[in-house]
């Protein structure tokens, strides 16, 4: 295209940008309008992309990372043919693709989903990373981000990442329009403090005129040919550019414009150009190879295991047996024993550093590329990444997630290190699956159980080692449970998980002795919780009395409910967990001062005797 | 002290470090050893702190960021006379003041909590905001560093806040050691390439010898003169300083010296030094000063508000009322509505931008000065910061989280911008308050009760306007609830809250048309719940149904449990709520396709009506 088509082209996706959020009675056009000249020229002489194959390896990736300029965006694939008018003013309504921002769930185009701002240029570094170093294929990363999201701190984790790995394939288009929703930017239209902040996090820098098709396009020009290091294009616009109603003005964030109809007047009026996007070069995907089969760590029955230590042996195993299966980890690799696979895969592996937002994005992007990633960090610090966890989920990512060193059973590092609400968070998030394995040989199946899960699978695990309980030819089932300790005259039950079924065992023995019998049930899968056992248990125990190293809510404690909740009979219920804020302290220490060791098991259970609230 | 006092100072630190480290048989010697000249010259020649007095108003405060080398820090509280040596020895065991790592719940010179690293900084930005703009006292804030820590995206945050509101009273002090805990960091000793960033930022930088104290005493003398910007003393170290065995090794993170007794004679013995720290100057509390009476704003019954015009208009009213509460917001203060404060008091409101872990972090160190400030965003972003908020309840910090637009009731934008997993997140935090309103006269009464609470307080509040249900003098106890119908033959009991409020209301009413009663109850206290009310309703109805515009876990469904978790008898238990991956739709058409509106409800209670589940 030349000069006058790129500009016409540009009207064009500005009077779709209008139209559609005018059809909408919401969304973001101003948004839109100041980006429309750097989505032209991208989509018209940049961009190599098959939209009828999106999942060409040769394909370019895209990222809106500024998602709520998703009128932009359907304008865009419906200039490229992916859509047609009636489908863009469907934008917004109820079972319409075109959501609000953009997800992949729905649009086979998008790549991860966007709306939290400052995630799509950290989720676009994994997947040049990828790129790099897993596909090696010669895709670009054209991730285009808001000015007002570089506040957030996750731009620079991602900066330092792709800097530090070189990642000459990726570009990141920075709108500088200046308004952010409630008012100006800190820097305004200062393209050089943006200029200053990425060079010295290692980037290549660009400042142009966003209006200026030709310059856009020599910046785009510049990006692909500069080598070893990332490009960012800083483009100096206006918000709601071409409508003077609205250009570089407050107030109109997130609006439709006043007059949609003199808006598009005074744009030139509705075109219907269609833009011919550059198919992208052959080429082919690499992790299809597999070998013939998994061969997990086995452990024996008796043996003194942490669950860290088989973590880290069944993912190296898994790494031999699967080429699709790659690890992250967040500069902890030898307390989460990642390291183990990373020893193994070097070409697999990704440290993170201490950037567990970048971390977790970067599995999204190697994700979205088909891979597998496992990330792991200390079970604490993953509440580091609750936004890009929720935001994974919309996506509908499938993406695994290590916690170790969870609960108060760490010891005396203190309650910053320990995990106390990782299970709630995790089990908040919509489709989520969470494990949470008490011996090594359970672990290492659950590691390879959840890579072909769907969603987002969390796995809890813990510092110090423990008795294997299990053979290693023992099966576990995502949705499954264990029992056991079982009789005839079980009185309750005791529902354990990770470190607090060996108390459980103890305070049943211990019981037992007195001639009290309880049942009780390894709740590994905490979520989805197995109903089946459960409702068992408490139709033939009439008690159930949850253990848990964790804080009360959203845990264990909770996950035993879903069991129960279409009003049927309920047993009763009595909760065991961590209700204080912890100090330092030895492991034994710290699981008898928050009530969840053998012994204040067995105490609880035996009041419960004398109270008769149980049988 | 001349330069050989200052050396020995450092030395009695190391060999105070490597002694309690040895004592706990756990720690971070070789974290301190790298830092022990910093802190001696700090100590000895710039902090000015009254160690009998950690609430004068003219001390100023250290922040320990690296929080793991904790024995440094205690060291240097023998050193200054604050704790003995016996004291010191008591490091990390049961008991003890001395955690892994340091708090203020604990020890009175803390400010904040540390341990998840990338904290300090950005808690010490809000110490120093509310030095130079609240309390108006000339008190500088040093924050001490590791390298590591400055991959998390926080610190960046931290470094754009600071530098935009010119905060010459911060300085951070980087102990480049080159080690993290795995391994060498991405820059190792490259102190330029931290400058760079930090410069890049609007930062005052110095480079120097992190062991030559001569060198440490004037960095530090030039951050103190440094005008209209803060600085960043970047300092070159070795990690187990002064102890060849480990000095600038990997593999020695975070574990005792092999021959503690060894290292200590290789450091010249142990010393008995004390330092005197200079005297703050004298300086006053600002914001004792309250007026006589809060003036809430009031509703009419049947009035159309949404819960978010209501906070904010109930915030401003609190800013009249109060002089020490202060009000934050991630640059969408447009919709939270925290501009009604900010209009009205701009000197006490802080503009964080889209940086919700800085907007946090900032909170609890306006917190730790005795301010009161709510920080507002959407519910969906405030799972950006959830490690600051579980940091701040480590820290005992008391601040007010507000998250607005919570839920599906949002309508079109979709599920990026819906907060459905906040209520889980904050229910787990340890001794947290969650609070969620269903009209605007209920949301004015919980805005002022939470303000003297405390632990982490959190508020959700709605987009859409809805009708006042409650008259302005109605009252609302924190871990209370309201009965909204209620009769002698009540079939079951809706529990709601927010804006399934008034879907149950609805609800209620259409069914009572059909001849089947049922009860409401409006739980606004979530957390604490109101156990007498939910256990009269089991006792009187036998079943409680629970509506919630959230996920199914962690929520209000889960909430209820609390009331019954002590062995009692149980209700049957039916949860509604959302249960899918919501799209974009408008907010009535999200609440049905959730399941949880009116006729939802109604049609819920029907088929348990017709199952004979109920009675």
């Amino acid at each position: 295209m030349n000069t006058r088509e790129l500009v016409e082209l540009a009207q064009q996706l500005r009077v779709d940008s209008v139209r559609a959020s005018a059809a909408a009675g919401s969304g973001h056009p101003t948004s839109s309008m100041s980006a429309a000249d750097l989505m032209a020229v991208l989509l018209a002489h940049h961009l190599r992309y098959d939209f009828d194959r999106p999942d060409h390896p040769g394909n370019d990736r895209f990222v809106l990372s500024k998602g709520h300029a998703s009128p932009l965006l359907y304008s865009a694939y419906k200039a490229a043919g992916a859509i047609d008018d009636g489908e863009l003013l469907t934008f917004r309504q109820l079972g319409s693709r075109l959501e609000g921002h953009p997800t992949p769930r729905r649009l086979p185009w998008v790549e991860t989903a966007t709306g939290s701002l400052g995630q799509g240029l950290p989720v676009g570094v994994g997947i040049a990373l990828a790129g790099r170093r897993l596909d090696r294929t010669d895709y670009r990363v054209w991730v285009l981000c808001g000015d007002s999201e570089l506040a957030e701190g996750s731009v620079w984790e991602a900066a330092e990442h792709a800097a530090y790995e070189h990642l000459d394939n990726l570009v990141a288009i920075v709108d500088v329009n200046r308004l952010g929703q409630r008012g100006p930017t800190r820097h305004g239209h200062d393209l050089d403090a943006y200029a200053r902040r990425f060079q010295a996090f290692g980037w290549h820098t660009v400042e142009i005129d966003g209006h200026d098709v030709d310059a856009i396009d020599r910046a785009y020009g510049e990006a692909v040919s500069t080598k070893g290091q990332p490009t960012a294009v800083l483009a100096r616009t206006l918000k709601g550019k071409g409508v003077e109603a609205v250009e570089d003005r407050e107030g109109l964030h997130g609006k439709p414009l006043p007059d949609a109809e003199e808006a598009v007047a005074e744009l030139g009026g509705p075109r219907s150009l269609s833009v011919h996007v550059q198919e992208p070069p052959a080429a082919r995907l690499l992790h299809a190879v597999r070998e013939e089969q998994v061969r997990l760590p086995r452990f024996e029955q008796g043996e003194e295991v942490a669950t860290r230590d088989a973590y880290g042996k069944a993912l190296a195993a898994l790494g031999a047996g699967r080429g699709d299966v790659v690890a992250l980890d967040g500069e902890v690799s030898d307390s989460t024993r990642a390291e183990a696979f990373a020893k193994e895969y070097p070409e697999r592996f990704f440290e993170c550093y201490i950037a567990e937002q970048q971390m977790v994005a970067a599995a999204v992007g190697v994700a979205s590329r088909g891979w597998v990633p496992y990330a792991s960090s200390f079970a604490a610090f993953l509440t580091r990444a609750y936004d890009f966890v929720r935001m994974a989920s919309v996506s509908g990512a499938g993406i695994n997630l290590v916690g170790s060193h969870a609960g108060v059973a760490i010891g005396p590092d203190g309650p910053s290190q320990m995990g106390l609400e990782d299970l709630a968070m995790f089990r908040a998030v919509h489709g989520s699956t969470v494990l949470y394995p008490c011996d090594a040989n359970q672990t290492a199946r659950l590691v390879a159980a959840m890579a072909d899960l769907d969603g987002i699978r969390y796995l809890r695990t813990s510092r110090g080692k423990n008795q294997v309980i299990y053979g290693p030819d023992e099966e576990f089932e995502v949705g499954g449970s264990k029992v056991l300790r079982s009789s005839a005259t079980d009185r309750l039950t005791l529902v354990a998980a990770g470190v607090t079924v060996p108390e459980a065992l103890a305070a049943a023995d211990a019981l037992d002795r007195e001639g009290i019998q309880v049942r009780v049930i390894d709740l590994y899968s905490v979520k989805p919780v197995d109903r089946l056992t459960l409702r068992q248990a408490a139709e033939d125990t009439g008690c159930l009395v949850t253990v848990e190293d964790h804080h009360p809510e959203g845990g264990l404690g909770d996950a035993v409910l879903d069991a129960f909740l279409d009003g049927r009979p309920m047993p009763r219920l009595v909760r065991l967990a961590v209700r204080t804020m912890p100090g330092s302290a030895a492991p034994d220490q710290q699981l008898h001062a928050a009530g969840i060791d053998a012994e204040s098991i067995t105490a609880a259970v035996q009041l419960l005797v004398e109270q008769a609230v149980v049988r």
